[in-house]
Order: structure tokens, then sequence, then C-alpha cells
């Protein structure tokens, strides 16, 4: 039996609770310092593994993956500036951000004037420290407000970045929810960032709890989600996993789902794989509205799922897109830029794709020659003339036009513009009237 | 010979007794109390049948239609609501609205309390009365305007509908213009509503008087004019004609035409078939402006037509479109909302698709190297240089430039966006200068 | 080696020269009275001439062409009105326009009365002296400005037009710039009009020193740089070139280049050539904003090349289109209407499409399984999360995401909207660095 789309999972009660849910989790990976490599991504890992079965991967530093190599771990002990006077003007303690990711260590006493071309500030944001990194490059750095060093005076300053560079490994970890076939479903998000609260505590938080409830559902696709640190985490999960690509059907990167903006839906560089039109379909159908763009190949880790030798029908899921709030990549995108309703919202959008991807099939008209009569089915307002009553039975007029073989339930969808769930329960209707036949997809 | 299309037939004073004409009849259908069946149609049917010979058919009640059955005669005779003192609250001679269409019948003294229940009324327009319909159900109901309703005072009231159901015929007619071939082009309209003016009593006297007019003149095509019950008198002309069908090259519904709204065209499902086209070019070309509609599976009887087992071209032609003016289905609809200038200009659009369905045809041009010299054919303005002089050139090159046997006359009229008479006439007069080849369709 | 677009071309200097140079030729050019036959189409082909090797051919009157016959020669030697005092009312030697070009001699006493009639004005431009011919036609005519007229008192006139036409030649001119292969890009301009500085000299002598230009550069194709009469003058090269018109890959009518309006393209009639696609690149991608027209039968000489017969992929590229500026076909066409500046701009746009021409390819990813690591290359911002670092890697990203085979670095450019330039740069940096295979064209 199919399972049909459940929309009592999104009724208040229990989307708040799930909303608060990832809001409570994600709030435990904010204060977490994560680089691309190191003990954060395994402290997050072991977080997120408190909640559902996720799989840790180690992979040593000098693996070669793809043009890349896996680069040496980094950890961060303590890092500060301080001013003639012993005071701390800097403090990793206070912000992970303080530090530019993976810089190298130092620890030296040197004159502002010096000190300064190593600092990174947000002039036009003064209150804000920017988030920096220098991957594969040998800087140090450090990031404060711009405010903070229009404050330092001139003189001597203590430097410390009290960090190391070793052989070690890249962590990621993955979960997978087995389905009864042998096709996959990837989502991804990337762990990589510190204290970043949209970006991306809340991807690795949702995906962790739809992962959870997951467990609970009989579905057709395995879900792979994978949590893995921006581009090398993504090159390693995929060189790691060459034979299992040409199994995923459809994907998302899911990123920035906390905050109240968009949706925002970034297209698979396919363009009309059914991942995009199944987001068409839940973002724009029944009056909904949204950001839909074409794919180009900046972003998150679809560039690397969509780059040429793979090609693969994943497209990124945000709210407000990166780089078009004035938060994103600053210590303003914090546990006060997310919230509850917006994470529910999210997560619910999300779980009706995988209704979508579950539950799709074309059904074929059995009474293919004029309208079957609904009346006497109970299927149609028994009192014509009135203008509203017909809205309710719109469904059912679309999938019986529909349905001559040429049409899923989710063309219906984005020809109709109706919302999927509608015309997937008109359909189950008819199906049970007898007046539609069809092969149903199996869980 | 190919009949040019003939626009002294829309000139002003042609046009306007065409208008006045069709208004005049209309206003002859307009008091008669139609249902689905009864003697209300074959009323109607008598007048128009004054003008056309129309072919009426008898289907018997039980008759199956495809998933339908001929439902029973439904005849009424009288219908009101007396209040104690013996005046009459609501009563059928005063409008045919007042009773709901295919009512059970009834004679009772009941409380308002228990009439209420039955009396529908529109509260957003309080003067004016709705229409409601019962079909395929067994109710009884009367319609008033909601300040009638306001002012009965609580009490016992007299409620007659004298109707009856009893077996009977389903009544249709039908009208057919021969033509030269085997090809047809159908025209239907809905013949069921009672006193509503523009829904549809427009449409019945527009398509009666195209048809007359069309005695006179030599076609291609066959032109069937069905004059059918919604819905059912559609399902049941399909049903009997099963395999005429296949020869339906073109076909409008026809309804809602005598306002001044719209143009509006719903596109057939086919969406993109010739009669889509030929409306476009009528309506839209030309500097005109329409309201053009993809094709949804609500509305007239082209969701017959254009159900799955048929997908047949048929359009749907309107002014205002249904449900979209505030008259629809209410009192309102009487004879002031429809006008002979409204009527006239919409027989004239249709009169240019009939025109353009008879005389399409692909050019050939006979001199496609470079531009022929019009100007030694009188077909160019011989003073160069002035900009206003080009608009009449226009057709001119355009017919040349597309004429490579790619384009029909219509599709240069689509891809120019001028008038198709003008390209039609263009074309005539290089054909006769010698320039174009091509074979033309003959009456 | 392929020959890099060279932007050093458009640095501001250049520009401006080779602007000031366009610009002064255009003046040298201006004062000569112009028509479809005659010393004036001699004179000016001398002219031009001087900078590059012109080819002129002179053709029979009486020649057939196609349709067509090549007409008489048409020659002046002046023309005036005169009132009664003696005074020149309308003197050919004040500006060319007043004479109707191509128009009959007369010399003959008249009444204003009869004179009127033959006068043309600009009621609405009153100032204006309008340009107009009567090619094809016996009549004789002149023009003058709206106030003029008016102040014309009733009485006797004295009007001389000296012209005579006589079996002479049809004039054109060809320069040929040759390339590596037997493939064919037309540049043509019209060199009938008297004196209006944007239509055409600035045509001309853009088409004349870009001509000149490209003499140090090595091309694949070959350049056919044609300026000819309007209409029989194309069609007259048409005629005596139909064994290489299907030669020609890619064409322009260039027409009003001086002006400050548009840029304006007219796609050839096939709408997707590689002209029409290059022009889009040139004029719309890099945020820059043009006036993209379908084609039409009606314009320029693109209408010959554009007839079925021919479908040659040749577009029109202006400033203002034809018609759309106040200044059109009218005195107010002068010198002052043009600029050094905009006449800059309209060559480095044609230059652009050249490059694109010339050095267009379709590289093949050798790293298509993510993104190559860009970074250890030198070719990526070394310190992330920056949000304007980005803006300088698109490039690189777009062409390793599309490096795919199926596209040209044309379809990058137009599917990423950078600049070609930015595509070309970024392929051929990658290509020097090892990611990039495929086959270059050769000069």
């Amino acid at each position: 039996m199919v399972n049909a789309p459940d929309r009592t999972r999104s009724s208040v009660g229990t989307a708040t609770d799930m909303g608060l849910a990832i809001h409570t989790l994600a709030a435990r990976l904010f204060p977490i310092c994560r680089s691309i490599t190191g003990n954060g991504v395994r402290d997050t890992l072991a977080i997120l593994g408190q909640q559902i079965d996720m799989a840790v991967h180690e992979v040593p530093t000098g693996t070669p993956v793809f043009d890349w190599v896996v680069p040496p771990e980094w950890n961060i002990r303590d890092a500060y500036v301080k001013d003639g006077s012993g005071r701390k003007r800097i403090d990793l303690a206070k912000s992970n951000l303080h530090v530019v990711s993976y810089s190298n260590p130092i620890h030296r006493v040197m004159q502002l004037s010096e000190l300064r071309s190593h600092i990174h500030t947000l002039p036009d944001q003064p209150d804000l420290i920017p988030y920096r990194t220098s991957y594969y490059s040998e800087q140090w750095g450090l990031c404060t407000s711009h405010n903070a060093l229009l404050g330092l005076a001139d003189g001597e300053y203590e430097v410390l970045i009290d960090a190391e560079k070793t052989d070690g490994h890249l962590t990621y970890g993955e979960y997978l929810h087995k389905g009864s076939t042998d096709r996959d479903v990837l989502f991804s998000a990337h762990i990589c960032h510190p204290s970043l609260a949209n970006d991306n505590c809340s991807g690795l938080a949702l995906l962790t709890l739809l992962g959870k409830s997951m467990q609970s559902r009989k579905t057709r696709y395995n879900y792979r989600f994978l949590f893995a640190p921006g581009t090398i985490g993504a090159l390693t999960w995929l060189a790691r996993n060459e034979d299992k690509v040409a199994r995923i059907d459809h994907g998302l990167v899911v990123s920035c789902v906390g905050d109240g903006g968009g949706p925002t839906y970034k297209r698979s560089r396919q363009g009309n794989a059914m991942i995009d039109r199944a987001m068409e379909s839940v973002l724009c159908c029944g009056n909904r509205q949204a950001i839909m763009q074409d794919f180009s190949p900046y972003g998150y880790d679809e560039r690397q799922y969509c780059s040429p030798g793979f090609n693969l029908p994943v497209g990124l899921f945000q709210r407000s897109g990166f780089g078009t709030f004035p938060e994103y990549h600053t210590s303003a995108d914090n546990m006060a830029l997310i919230t509850p309703e917006n994470l529910a919202f999210s997560y619910q959008m999300i779980s009706e794709v995988i209704d979508i991807i579950e539950t799709n099939w074309t059904p074929v008209n059995l009474f293919p020659k004029g309208e079957p009569q609904l009346g006497r089915r109970g299927l149609y307002a028994s009192l014509g003339g009135d203008k509203s009553a017909v809205q309710t039975s719109m469904a059912f007029l679309w999938v019986l036009n529909l349905a001559d073989g040429n049409y899923s339930l989710l063309d219906m969808s984005l020809r109709s513009r109706l919302p999927y769930a509608d015309i997937f329960r008109a359909a189950q209707l008819l199906l049970e009237k007898g007046l539609l036949g069809g092969e149903l997809p199996q869980a």
C-alpha cells in the first residue's frame, strides 16, 4: 500500500514541537568551533549521533580525493590579542569567529601596525565580527568588529593563536534510512562552519531530526543523510562512493533553513529533474510563493554534486539565499536569527517533497469519455450554481482530465497549480471509487 | 475559388443589424423556464427552429450515456410562497429563478424556520435572486433576494412547487450546414439555463443567426451547431455520435457573448490546436487585446469535448468569463446586461475565425531571392522616406518573406501580429500578380 | 595559436582615437549628394578607398537583377526655387535634402499653388527638411522646412531641378579581408543616402576603418565589406555572387551607429543563428542592456539577405533603431547627432562580435568529477568567506561546470550572462593549467 501524504504531520501542534526540537538541537551545535577538519566536526557528529544511528567516517590526511588531497587536521585551543595592560581585546572564548578558520598558529608581540594587516573587519557593519577562512593556504588571521579595531591604540600587543595543523583525519557522518528499493535520495548539509546558526546549524539539526522521524516510515527510496565539511567533505564522499552515485535519483543540499526569508530553491544543473519539479510544486503551487533560481556553479556542495562528471539531480533548498541576508557570514548569524516557526515550515516543505518522491504515480482514467458522474459517488457538490462550491471539486476534475497516462500526479499538480497533497487525495478517492487505474508505487 | 474574408459583413450598418437581430432573438428566449429536460428546452428549440432547419432529438429517460443515465423529464407549472395574509412573497411568475431548477415538488404549510433552510439568497448582493440547480439529487428549494427573505416575519407560510419529474425525454437540437468536404466544425451552446440573458440566451441566439447567415455561404467544412443542455446534453450528443467525433477538426463552445467584457478565450486541452491559434489571431493580432486562458477542466461543455477520451480541439469563447462578472448566475443577468453592439462584435469575431478556417492556405514565394519589385506592380508606396507609408506595405513584405512553404497565412498573422484579413488580402494580390504559388483551399 | 580577444583595443585612449577617426571620415562623406546611382556613390567610394583597398564595381543600366533591372544613372547639378525677386527660397547648395532623391528634372515658372503640391515638409517638425526619394517612379519634387514653405507668398516662382537620368551604371564597392578558411562574414552598409550623418555616413565610416584595422589581424574567416546602394545594390551584389552566398556563416547590416541610443539589434530571420547569439552576448551579458528585436521584413538590406531564397544569418546592428529617433530622415540627422564616443562604442561592440566569431571553441573539462582545486593553481581567492572575492572566480567555475562538450564559450557566456571575454580568458587560463582539453580554432 502506498503511504498517503500525511498532512497531520504539519498540524500546528506537531509543527511547533518539531520546530522547537530543531531549534534546541541547533542551539547545542552553535557553540562548537567547527572547521573542515578537527574535533569540532567530531563533537558535532557526536551530538547528532544521539538522535540517529550516525556512521562516522575518518579519512586520513593525505588521502587523494579526485584533484584534491585531504588536508591536515586543524585544532585550536585558544586565541587572543592582549593589549599592553594585559587586557584581552580579542578573545576566542567570546566568539569562535574571532579566529580565521584554519589559521596558522602564532604567538608573538607586535606593533598594532603589523597586527592590523592580519585583522579582518566589516567597515559597513562595524558592530559585527566577520567569518573568514584560510583553507589551503598558510596564513594567520583574526576577525573582530570594526569598532573594536578602531578602539585599539597604537602600541604593542601580544597575539596568540594556539592552533595546530597535524596529520590526522577528515571526519564526516552519514545516516542511512533504508527503503524497499535500491534507489537513493541524498540530503546533504555542510558541517564546517563554526558558530553560525542559520548557516548551517539549522540545516544540520533539521536533517538530523528529519532522519530520526523517518525511522517510523516505510519508504521506497533509501535516504542518505550526509553531514560533511564543505567542498572537501562532499568530494571525499563522492570519491569513496562512486559506485553508489548512479543510484541517486533525487537530492537536496539543505542550508540556512531557520530564518524567515524565501523560501529559495536553486535548481539542479539538469534544471528539470524530478527534484526540481517537486520543489516547484511544494514551493509554488497552492498560491505559495518562492524564489526559484536556475543553477549556477557558486554556492554550497551542489557545486560538487552538479559538476559535469556527476551532474546529479541535486538542488539547493534555503530560506534566505546565501549572501542575500545582512547577517550572512557574520556574528549576527546567531541563534536569535532562527526561530522554531521558520524551522518547522522548512521541515514541512522538505517533508512534502519526500511525500511526492515516495507517492507519485500515473493514474489512468477508466471513464475517459466525458466526465464520469461524480455526484452520485458523493464527490461533487449536489447544489449547482454556487460560485464557491467549485473549489473543492477542482482536484477531481483535474485528475480525471489529465489521467490519460501521460501525467503523473506531480505533473498534474504543476499544470493545475494545485497542491500535490490535494491532487494525491483526489486520486486516492477516485481510485477507491473505481474511476482510475494505474500502477501505484509500493513502499 | 476560395471565398475571400468579407469584411463588409462587419461594416457598421450590417453589424448593428445583426446585433439587433441577435438581441431580439435572445429577448424571445429569455422568459422561458428552461432546465436540463422538459418543455422549456422544447419551446426554446421551437423558436430557434423558426430561423434554421433545426433537427430536434428526443432521448428517453433512462438511456445510458457513458457513465450517466438520461434523467427524468422535469416540468414545472407554478411555484410560490404565500404568507399568512395570502400574499405571494415568492412567485415563479415574477422570475424563473425563484425555483431551484429541477427541484422536487412540494405543497405544504410550514413555519418560516423550516422554510428558511430551503431558501437560497445572496447576502452580498441582497437585491438579486441567485440561480441554483439541484440536478441528480432529491431536494426542493426556492431562491429569492436576501432583502426579501429578511422581510419575511415569523409565522406560517404556504409553500407550493408544482413540478414533476417523470419518465420522458432529454431534448436537444442540431443544425447542420453542409460543406464540400467531410470534415466538421462544431459550435456548441448550452440550452439549460432559465432566464439568464448573457449565460446563455446570448450564445443560443448568436449561433442560430450565425447558422442562418451561413446558408448563403459555400464552405469547405460542415458546421454542426449543437443546442443541448449542459453536461448531460453534450454527453448524450457525444455518445450518439461517437462515429462522427473523429471528423471534428475545430470547435467552439459559445457562451456569455452579449456583455462588454473580455473577449475571453479558453484554449482547448490540446492548447495549440488550429482553433486556439485562429482565436489568438482574431483576438490578439492587429493590436486587439483579449484574455487568453489555458485549458482548465471547469467551465461549460468543453469539459466533455476535451475529456481525455475525446480530447477534441474545442475552445471556449466568451466576453466576460463565467464567474467573473457580478451579474453571473443572478437575476441581474437579464436583457439589460447584453447589448446589440456587444453581440455584433462577438458575432464578428466568430465570423473571422470561420474565415480563417475556410480560407487558410500556405503560399510559396515564386521570387524568393530578394524582394520582388512591388513598386512597378503598384503594391508599394512610390515616394520613399515617409515614416507612415510603410504600414500599408507590411502585409506584402511579411507574406513574401515567410512564404517558404512552412507558413500558412494563419502562421504569418501570428508571427507578424497583423490581422489575418490583411495577410489574406496581401496574399490574394500577390497571387494575382503572379508572385505566389501554392494550393488554395476550395470551398 | 588562437588570437585572444584583445580588450586593449577598447581602452579609453584607443577607443577615443578610433571614434575620432570614424567621426572625421563620416564628416568627409556627409556633404556628398548620394543616391542609388550616380557620381555621389563614386565620390563616396573614392574617399573610402583611401583607407582600404576598395574594389569598385560598375553594373550597366538595364542589367537584370532577379526581379529587378538596374535603373538609369541619376546625377544632379543644381536645384532651386526662386521667388519673384530672384531670391532663392530653396537651394540645393544649402542642403542636399532639398531635392527629392532621383527626382525628374524640371525648369519652369509656376504659381505657388502648383509648386506647393511638389514640396514635401514636416508640419510636426516645422524647422526640419525631410528626406524623400522617388526611385522607380517618374516624379519631380523638392523638400523644405514647413516654416520655409509657410513663408512663401502667393505668386510666381522659378523652379529648377537640373538633374538627368541616363543610361550609365550602378556603382558599389567591396573590400575583402582574407582569412585562412573559405568561410565568409558579411558586413554591409548602404551608401545611397545623401547628407544624413547617422543614417548612414556613420556606418560607412565605421566599417571602412574596421576593415582597415583588420589588415593587421590574422583571421579564420574572410570578411566581406559591402558598400552598396540600398535594396538594388544589395540585390545586385547577391545576383552577381550567388555562388558565394552559401559561404556566408555570419553577417551584419550596420547603420545608425553614431548616436547614443540603443544599442539595438534585430535578429536574422533564422532567429537563433550564431550571429544572433553572439550579438546577445555582446549587447546583453555583463550587465549590459540593449533593445533586442525579432526579425521583421522591413528595414535595411537584411530584407534582401534574409529573403526566403537566401535566408542568410545576417542581423541588423544600430544604436537608435531606424524610425525611432526624431532626427531620422530629416536635416537634423547631421554631424552634430553623432559623436566620437558613440562611434567608438559601436566599433567596440562589433569588434567584440568578431572576437567571438574568431575565437569561440568548445572546451572539455579534464577533471569533471567535482571542482578541481583552483586555489593551489592560483586561480581562486585564498581567503574564504568574503562576499566580494567571489566575482572574479565565477568565470572559472562556469567554464569548468559547463565544459561537458556541449557548450561553446559563447554558450557559456549566454548561460552565465558573463562577458564572452571573461569566459574566454578563464578558459585560456584553465587550458594553460591543464584543466581543459578541446580543439581550438586556428587563425
